[in-house]
């Protein structure tokens, strides 16, 4: 097989056999097939794209690039939820204590952010002491006891995705839907999960600018999901505004361990209670309605609360601060953004708010990059709020103050304001099963 | 400027701007910008395409990475003629004596054949003593005294062509419009001539299989090459037949001497008098009926002949050679290959003849490999040509017998065999200045 002639047949739009795919993800992981033929086939992939044939072939051959993980040592069934990325997107560390409250396994291991904020992981350090690094058998035994452990991902499991995410970046080849099905699905599927829920995000602030793109990407997932034998149900969410009212990592956890503890805000309450209730229905727990009370309940009697405070103290972190959110260190400076002029907001560029928050260092722009974890943003004001001119719309946070006026600048041009008040969308736009 | 936005730009079809292209040509040729991303861009310019004014921009800055030569010690106008290639094509051989024995001046730099059979400096190294590698104030000397010499090309004309092509070659790239003219005319603006005439091939054996296609790449290349002061002029030819009857070598250095004589094939003779007529007319020398019949005398009174022979002799060759072409080595083993059938030559896949060449030993298929100088194919049959079963139809020469088998198949399934005479195209198809 040459790389010359599978590059070519792409190029011009004819579809590639499982082996060939196979062949080249073996041999681009193998260091065998050159950057730059992956990064030719990758760009006629983005123009001619791929099958879902093609793209279960591609999936499947990420998933295969490294080591598999056996969590058969683990009791019950194993769970994951698993978000397409969004700005302010903590429901990870409300979902997980829910339903591992409620029996159901959640050994998850996850990859560092880069980007507008950190990951799971990265936020999860915000408390301190918490560890990731934790070797697998004291993980598999905190998942037994507690319900939940989140370490970091191994650099062996789909060592291709890594390759190929990595390559797409810098050759503008990320958003292609056969190559980010792959990414996603490959990662997933080389855990030892029974049952995903994915949370695919829609509008400004994703790769999926349309509920329709999105509903495509989810049902592709969840097909090849269920060809690999797992349980599989897709979300699809607006994007279309920041999820909760904080963005940044610190401020991500308290305000997750808020809403734990039945405070948090409406959207960010609404979409963890729904992904908890779809894990527990694939989870056999019970019909749609059942789930959501029981998720409801986990809440109210503070059993979620207390999953999170002991999976923290088993990863070593303070126990206390999840109790006593008041603890997290507080940035150093902060700055209010005040409303230019009266009216509501009519929208905003989920998205450009991340960058705000990149700005004042809550991200990594690089591997190398520190997170400052008590930057971000607080916001006051969301989509469909009324205004006056020189009302507080949003606070900003960061252990620098050079970030500020760029960071602000960058908010305000995120915000649509206008007249009259816009139309209330649903938050989950659909699901597919 | 990042290398990122100017392919995620092309991706989606808008136009780069001049100091966009300039400065990707430049980091590439600097080592600065890797190739997976110029391979990401030359797919994504596959797929988008390119302007004229955006194929203009690459093609001067291909011309300028590198040195540009200076022939202005050189008297007389400088001619240069180039082929976009093709099987059998041997023209430049007897080009280049002809208009030089009319007074204009070629000095020809001329890379290495990578494929079917070797570029020209290959073809002329199967003279006993050739050298194509001489000092340029040297070269300069024979091209003033004899009026031609023909050398290899510097490293360092136009270095962006060269890891741009290897680049395409290896990533499906090479049939894009735009990377073909900029490689094309890049090098040849880079060489210091006043006329330059193009050979664009079309059909089976060329990169460009239409006609239509054929007239606009030539028309962009005419109008390139007249942006950089170059007077200039394109014919479009068939290419649907192999031209002449040999292909190979020394087979074509011999029949390009017989043409110089008077007795080559007619095909081979009419495209070589229009070129050098075309030449002939760029230089003024007068109207196209008068060049042509200039062109066809110097064939009649042997002062074109005289012209190689004093070329091979100033480069080190034998001269005798080119009066006694019966002195050129003949391979170890030939092999006729017999008409399966009765019936006409309706077409052949001129490409596939190539191959067949190739197989017998007289190209390349990497930089490293050794041409075998006496290999290659002589065609008794054309198309057009009636002929029985068991005709000898084409001789193979190689000075191994094992790519004999695997060559006559080729050639055989190269040539489609039919009931009727098939219908006379013109070598010649068009005409554009």
């Amino acid at each position: 097989m040459r790389m010359y002639d599978v590059i070519q047949k792409k190029r011009n739009g004819e579809t590639l056999s499982e082996t060939e795919i196979r062949w080249v993800i073996e041999g681009y992981t193998k260091g065998e097939i050159p950057d730059y033929q992956v990064a030719a086939l990758c760009m006629a992939i983005y123009f001619q794209g791929m099958n879902l044939e093609e793209t279960a072939a591609l999936t499947f051959a990420v998933r295969d690039s490294g080591e598999k993980l056996n969590f058969s040592d683990i009791h019950g069934l194993r769970v994951d939820k698993h978000s397409t990325g969004g700005v302010g997107d903590k429901t990870s560390l409300v979902v997980m204590p829910i339903v591992a409250s409620l029996g159901v396994k959640v050994a998850k291991m996850s990859g560092r952010g880069l980007g507008h904020t950190g990951g799971t992981i990265d936020k999860l350090e915000s408390i301190k002491g918490f560890r990731t690094d934790i070797p697998v058998e004291k993980f598999k035994a905190i998942v037994n006891e507690v319900g939940v452990a989140i370490v970091g991902q191994s650099a062996e499991l789909a060592p291709a995705d890594k390759l190929l995410y990595a390559l797409r970046d810098v050759t503008a080849t990320v958003d292609s839907v056969p190559l980010i099905v792959s990414s996603i699905m490959g990662k997933k599927l080389a855990a030892d999960d029974d049952c995903i829920v994915l949370d695919v995000k829609t509008g400004s602030g994703s790769f999926m600018k349309t509920v329709e793109d999105s509903r495509g990407l989810a049902e592709w997932m969840v097909e090849i999901g269920k060809r690999a034998g797992k349980r599989m149900r897709a979300l699809i969410t607006d994007m279309d505004r920041p999820l909760g009212n904080a963005i940044g990592n610190a401020l991500e956890v308290v305000e997750a361990i808020q809403t734990l503890k039945g405070n948090g805000p409406e959207d960010l309450t609404t979409l963890c209670i729904a992904l908890a209730a779809h894990i527990l229905c694939l989870a056999e727990k019970g019909d749609y309605a059942t789930c959501e009370r029981m998720a409801k309940e986990t809440i109210a009697n503070g059993t979620a609360l207390d999953t999170l405070a002991r999976m923290v103290q088993a990863q070593g972190g303070e126990k206390e601060w999840i109790y006593n959110p008041e603890r997290f260190p507080v940035a150093k400076y902060s700055r209010d953004v005040l409303a230019p002029t009266d009216g509501y907001i009519v929208g905003v560029d989920a998205e450009g708010y991340g960058v705000a928050s990149l700005l004042l260092g809550a991200g990594r722009n690089t591997k190398e990059d520190v997170i400052d974890m008590t930057a971000g943003i607080y916001l006051h004001a969301k989509t469909g709020d009324c205004m006056r001119k020189g009302d507080v719309i949003a606070t900003l946070y960061s252990s620098k103050e050079d970030g500020f006026a760029a960071s602000e600048k960058r908010l305000l041009q995120a915000t649509k304001i206008g007249k009259n008040k816009p139309e209330e969308k649903p938050l989950i736009l659909d699901v597919v099963e």
